[in-house]
């Protein structure tokens, strides 16, 4: 008994701690810091007022409290091309070494002759036979290993950093003072599904069972020893992008979110499917127009978004229509990264 | 201010109360009132403090804890037959009201006309017709509004109760007693996702998120007003049975179980995938061998296990070489129901 005490005490602050973050506190302190006042800022901070205070009439009960968020574009960098598709191109050289019959095979033979022009110029069909060449054929955990050891390593050509260094700090601090009051965060992804999961835990602090994304399937078997085996394969479950992006969430889910944040056309249909629902529903989208701190893309900034998802026009009249808030990265955000004050 | 100090003080012991139940006393007083003693309840507790206790060789950090349970016949009655099928058949009426194409065609016709024994032989790809029919066609609202309302009213004819009712008391304290240690308790079943969600959290205090189960496809698209909504359509995405348990279980929660609990073969592969893992795993299946409080099918019961799942002889013989505990519903629990001391 004489060490339980001092622990009891200890735990007992954290709770102490715990509940207060959850509580009263979360809503006076300022957990944007990175984030201007202005419009998006006030919006953020009146809904999460509305759906939390117990005397609100637009309260929501903690567990139906579900934001969901695009990644690339939204929490962090996508342009000029997602950096999971950088992976990939990537792998092609061990995935021919596995499979040498590939080697001389279009696109794999484009790719491994590094020629960045003609790579570049691959069209969508072929970069998706790269894709499934380098996310199918081993297993979940070697594929786990796999792209582990490739973040270790890989730079951003412009920042020459890690690309879970490239998250935007006012997204990361919306995403802790989200879940301080008590909201659950998901990652709703085009990008793949297993992919994100190795390692959104660590960047976003969003465990793998909360990343919904596109997904492969993956088959039960025995490996040469008799172990049982999942092994990815080449077969594409679920498409989470666009409409694929509500019908994921149910299927994964299964409740509407509150809130929901994306940053072109393919989030559209999720923010349909958020706002469409009663009470207090916040939907905001990123623009990209700061091009001297990261990119400017989308709608009137005349840089066409190639490789990457489109802000188009109509997307942006209909956010005006809905009254969904645009984020303007130049004006709503101090600070872009966190290394770059 | 006045008020604000009791409500810290009330706060803080709910807290208190919080921390007490997730570590110490957790393991020590007896969360398995219903078990009695014996080889069961023993493994239980064994694997429970072997991943709890920080001193353990064998800790697991919470965010890892996850423990499986398929639902019928595990979590609560599955004889004679699965409630979700006798809802599919009681709203085959509804149907056809909706779709008077479907009156003169068979297996519908057959339904309709109420005879039991036509309707007790039908082939499963008749069965399957119906599940679709019953299954799919309406909105994901008006799909929970139905089950609900059929739950409200539908009794087994055995007890003449609620189906909801009949959870196997010992069960539902096991769930307690893994959520009180920090585990995070699904349900991966081959019934309906979308048919259990509706009630998982009444009945087992399992949220909709953490129930993995055999999933229709859904449509999105927009109301007649434009609203988005989003359809049940007749396509199978996962079929959350045998090797699809460890599929559903990756592509869903995408950690391994460190438990998982189950009662006949469309369970084994989840039990392998979940004992294969490294550390200590727990593996339990559910043996019904009391004909007179349940009902007693499977191996060296004498019972054909018609429309439900089959406890084979061979995987009773699987259970015993991985060293997988087999509870007996006689000698294992004191009481099955808790309506039923």
């Amino acid at each position: 008994m004489r060490s339980l005490i001092p622990r009891v005490a200890a735990l007992l602050f954290a709770a102490l701690l715990g509940v207060l973050a959850g509580s009263a506190t979360a809503a006076e302190s300022d957990w944007l810091p990175s984030w201007n006042d202005g419009a998006s800022k006030q919006a953020i901070v009146r809904f999460v007022r509305a759906t939390t205070d117990p005397a609100s009439a637009q309260f929501v009960p903690p567990p139906q409290r579900i934001a969901t968020f695009d990644q690339d574009g939204t929490l962090w960098v996508e342009h000029p091309i997602y950096s999971q598709l950088v992976y990939c191109l990537e792998r092609v050289p061990a995935v021919v070494k596995q499979r040498p019959e590939l080697a001389g095979v279009e696109p794999f033979k484009t790719v491994l002759a590094g020629d960045r022009e003609a790579i570049a110029r691959l069209p969508v069909a072929d970069l998706l036979k790269i894709v499934g060449a380098a996310l199918s054929g081993m297993s979940v955990e070697q594929f786990q290993a796999e792209v582990n050891s490739w973040l270790a390593t890989a730079r951003d050509p412009r920042w020459q950093r890690p690309y879970t260094e490239l998250t935007y700090l006012p997204m990361q601090e919306l995403l802790r003072y989200l879940r301080a009051n008590g909201f659950k965060t998901y990652i709703v992804t085009g990008g793949g599904q297993d992919f994100v999961r190795v390692y959104s835990d660590a960047v976003y602090g969003i465990p793998p069972e909360q990343v919904v994304g596109s997904a492969g399937a993956t088959r039960f078997g025995y490996d040469k020893s008799g172990r049982p085996t999942l092994t990815k394969v080449p077969k594409l479950l679920l498409n989470d992008d666009q409409a694929g992006k509500p019908e994921g969430i149910h299927l994964m889910i299964g409740r509407r979110p509150y809130a929901a944040f994306g940053n072109s056309d393919g989030d559209r249909q999720m923010l349909e499917y958020t706002s469409a629902g009663s009470g207090a529903r916040l939907a905001m989208l990123v623009l990209h127009d700061d091009a001297q701190r990261e990119y400017a893309y989308g709608p009137a900034q005349g840089l066409p978004a190639t490789r990457v998802g489109a802000f188009t026009q109509s997307l942006y009249e209909e956010a005006q229509k809905q009254g969904w808030t645009v984020i303007s990265m130049k004006r709503d955000w101090k600070q872009i990264f966190s290394f770059a004050p």
